[in-house]
């Protein structure tokens, strides 16, 4: 078990270590302070995230980027209604049914889109069949992923569409941002720009230098009120929160945020400058899905790389704040190279 | 909001600082590894908390003590089932109702006890009128806490005749450690004997020198087997986990959480000594509660003392790991003084 | 198994034989009709009900009392909430944990009050304590019996008071009238005084002489809407509705379930006659507790009677519509003789 | 609201009138006896149905068949796993969401397989690729429909092969028999071979001929234990169960439940004759589904037929116990005339 050290790791940028800042601002509230919630950093959280966005919310901090879809969604959603979400979305695919727990049995509705990204027309070709009538279940919320699944970012048009579409059919809107810092960095627009007019984000920070914080923002407070309760129930209401609160700040603090999202952004974009025809996706993140047979994969590996095969004849490669240039420039010479 | 930094703190040890040896051990696993729990520390909790209680356990952690009581307690509860536990348990009165959401709605049966410890015969006055019959929940296990929430230990055979009355009953027995380490430190025995041989421990580190960490020790591993399960379904398996099994282990080395809670207990036990007949508990861990009128409060403000009022005329005290010397002889001399 | 067909049966009302009205009124509709409650007395059922209640009010038929307790609680609390009921009340005694599981692990508060009847008093001694923060299950709703557990009635100002109460702490209001035709018959006065301005009630049929059906009245149009997808969801909207609707209009016609109350509550009555000091509460509908030790108990059964033990010194003894007139008097007659 | 009395019905089974034979059965328990499933009928079903099926089972009767499909997985499956089921099964389409609220957020994998039968290749297509760690949701049963949603029977060797591969996994075995009766008529096989091995059966009645009852039969009795409890908590446990035991015995003796089970098959093989290509499924029970554009399916409703559109150019026509043979006769050749 465990990694071998020497590696050059493009595994996941879930692993990857904690930035130096966050040490720094956590180190800086470790004395005694109000439990829970009531310390300062915690009470800063609404008013940094609302300058950020460029609109008031309400910012809670959870440990884990599934606790922070289903309490968002869980305030959005009643237990006997549904959620439209994308087929390989990250709640239907790899959280374990959590949706079912936090929603307490509501559905989750599977939609088609390319690279993982819904679409208004693929949001509609699941809610429209659906009778309003008892025997089928009702959607109250859709969910997309900024950064998608894919590494594919909304342009803000697009979400905008999904919001319309959302307000005509009173549907909540959720955006799970588990990668929003890599589709903001690529978008190269606001933060606000970037999120669109969601009901609340789940704004990422474990997978761009975190230890073990996200943030849920909430832009609507009647959910905010409820998610503290929901969050509390589920056991996520640390009661030394501020070592939460500190990593979120810190994040936000000179927009490190964008700082570190950038910068394995680079790497990946570094990397698929050289993949070619084999890019089975856009780039527009910080992971690749590369088309390389089982032959190739050994050979890479044999390299040192380090990364998962993603069924068939493909690779994921993905980059983290703190990809070495080097390792990015290997891994492009190794990939034309094959 | 947050507390004067200037007060002498006695407020609660659920928000005292992390101990350095835990930073060092968390500075530690800085670099990526393998994600969730696969990375080379998390793989070796089982055996270092085996060897701590000298008797075979699963150990998996989570990030807090009602994430730990209420995932334990859903390995061994159906959702039709209960969980006997004292009126004023943790469980039940300070949970914000997780233990409805985990166990899927199932109940929490209320016993009695004095200073909030169950007996065999406050758990049979609960248990015995039950009809066995479906219009009744049936009790699926038991709850206890230790130290309970007044601060008094089990001892070895209390908890023995408790575990006799389970195991006679069909029942699982669980036990809450939130403040497990004061309870070994009082009772001087091997950590095995405090715990006795519950099926399952939430061994708590965060009120004892940890910054966000706890253990769910599984002392039957098919309890484990669901565990991991529900664990991830609730939001609670961290990517970067190993900065939690970092905290773990830096606590069991050495015996670190023994030297922390002898520490809050020395504190107490300083305090209770002063405090003749306005003791109403016994002092068996780091919490006096102490009969006091408003006015001796206020008294006890005014000189900087930071405490909770406890319902009429009583206050509760908490000591923890980094209670200052000087404040708990402080403390003493204007309680005695009043 | 089963009870002996000679008993004179006081054991429950629940088992008693279902009307001959009510058999006449489904074999009406004994033919090919739209499904689920798309049928004409399944659409009749709203008029109807608002009719007998004097207010405009949604009626759903369900096949229990369990079901229509919990149902109708589950439009009023969400699963981080409690309801605060009597300690005796039905849905925490009787109902197999059923409000757990319709309400998603939401909590029972549990209030004093004699007879089983809460007091504005009661209930605030549950409410007003709890703080309003996360750690704490807030109530979301009150739930009465009417008639309580020991058959005693709410007189419309009690009832009045509790909803003042209710509307000024935020809180819904239910009624589980699994006796209402009992109490209603008591206090002679119209339905809709009987009820007060509760948010919705169970309206009891089947220990009324009906056969499998009960009504929910929602007298808030939105929590209709909220049951009739909760009632879908829990297996509870049958597909041939329409003999329940059937029973449910056949009990309104002419007061039948008036009629049929009266009878019982008559019954009692005449043996709480010849009661005296044994009586251990005020008889108000059809139910009698009644002082005899285990001798007298046992001279009773061998005369004939059916009833249960109700701990102690205590027998329950309850008439049902079709009690005979016989019967009730052999029983005054045995209990004055004992 | 409501079906034009005159119309010939061919909308669903499920709305047709009650079999007079249950009529009778029900009016013979019309006097009080022991509640709930106490009383002499209930306790019969045993052993009536291990006689018919041959095979010790467990039998509970339930109003629905949404709740005896529901309590069935949910003593299968715990809130954590899954259930493999055709993608258009009724719990997946039909239940309002029902299995999500009663296996406690549970999900359904979804399978494919012609004429909506699943197959051991089309079961591996889900279960196979399901990584065996936490982050997905583990199958724990496999759900079966006997006939299909479509109204194909499953022939004994292909349960056989199914319950094989259950076994194999792990997985338990459910078999939906909302129509069972039509499917076993159609084989004309033992009851016990139309089942197979399966863990539990939903036995239907309300489709033929009953009124409201249907019958969860459990081949494990650990299982029935479990339902025991889960039913009185879903509160579908009537006070007065015997009206439904009535019913479900009256269906058993002299098989009724195949006699009324082969009218409804022969109206449907009449109808069949003369559909030639027009059929787009084996029509092995008694739903017909057509093809027939939007001015034939006018047509058809002038000549005074009810019936339902299935999408696109198809009509799905449903016999039911009572089909009368003209009716059927009639539609025959409309359809062959248009």
């Amino acid at each position: 078990m465990g990694v071998p050290m020497t590696a050059k790791l493009f595994l996941s940028d879930n692993a990857a270590p904690c930035h130096p800042r966050l040490w720094e601002a956590m180190r800086a509230v470790d004395q005694a302070d109000s439990p829970y919630d009531g310390d300062r950093l915690s009470q800063a959280m609404d008013e940094a995230f609302s300058a950020a966005f460029g609109r008031e919310c309400a910012a809670l901090w959870v440990a884990t980027g599934t606790a922070a879809n289903c309490l968002a969604l869980a305030t959005m959603v009643q237990p006997h209604g549904g959620v439209v979400c994308h087929r390989e979305a990250h709640i239907e695919m790899d959280e374990g049914g959590a949706p079912g727990f936090y929603l307490h049995g509501a559905k989750l509705l599977l939609a088609e889109g390319d690279n993982a990204k819904l679409t208004v027309d693929s949001i509609r070709a699941v809610v429209d069949p659906i009778r309003d009538d008892v025997h089928q279940v009702q959607p109250h919320a859709i969910s997309i992923t900024q950064a998608s699944e894919y590494g594919c970012a909304y342009r803000p048009h697009e979400i905008a569409a999904i919001a319309d579409c959302a307000r005509a059919k009173g549907l909540r809107l959720h955006m799970d941002g588990a990668r929003f810092a890599n589709a903001a960095a690529f978008l190269d627009v606001p933060a606000g720009e970037a999120a669109g007019s969601v009901d609340a984000l789940s704004f990422g920070v474990v997978k761009n230098g975190g230890m073990n914080a996200e943030a849920i923002l909430f832009f609507d407070p009647a959910l905010a009120d409820v998610a503290r309760y929901r969050r509390k129930r589920a056991g996520h209401l640390q009661s030394k929160g501020r070592y939460m609160a500190a990593q979120l700040l810190a994040m936000l603090e000179g927009d490190l945020w964008l700082e570190n999202a950038r910068a394995a952004n680079a790497a990946a974009a570094e990397i698929a400058a050289s993949c070619g025809d084999r890019l089975m996706r856009p780039v527009e993140a910080n992971e690749l899905f590369v088309r390389c047979n089982a032959a190739e994969r050994d050979a890479l590996r044999e390299r040192g790389f380090a990364f998962y095969d993603w069924g068939g004849d493909a690779a994921r490669f993905v980059t983290a704040w703190n990809s070495r240039q080097d390792d990015a420039m290997d891994l492009a010479r190794a990939i034309s190279g094959l």
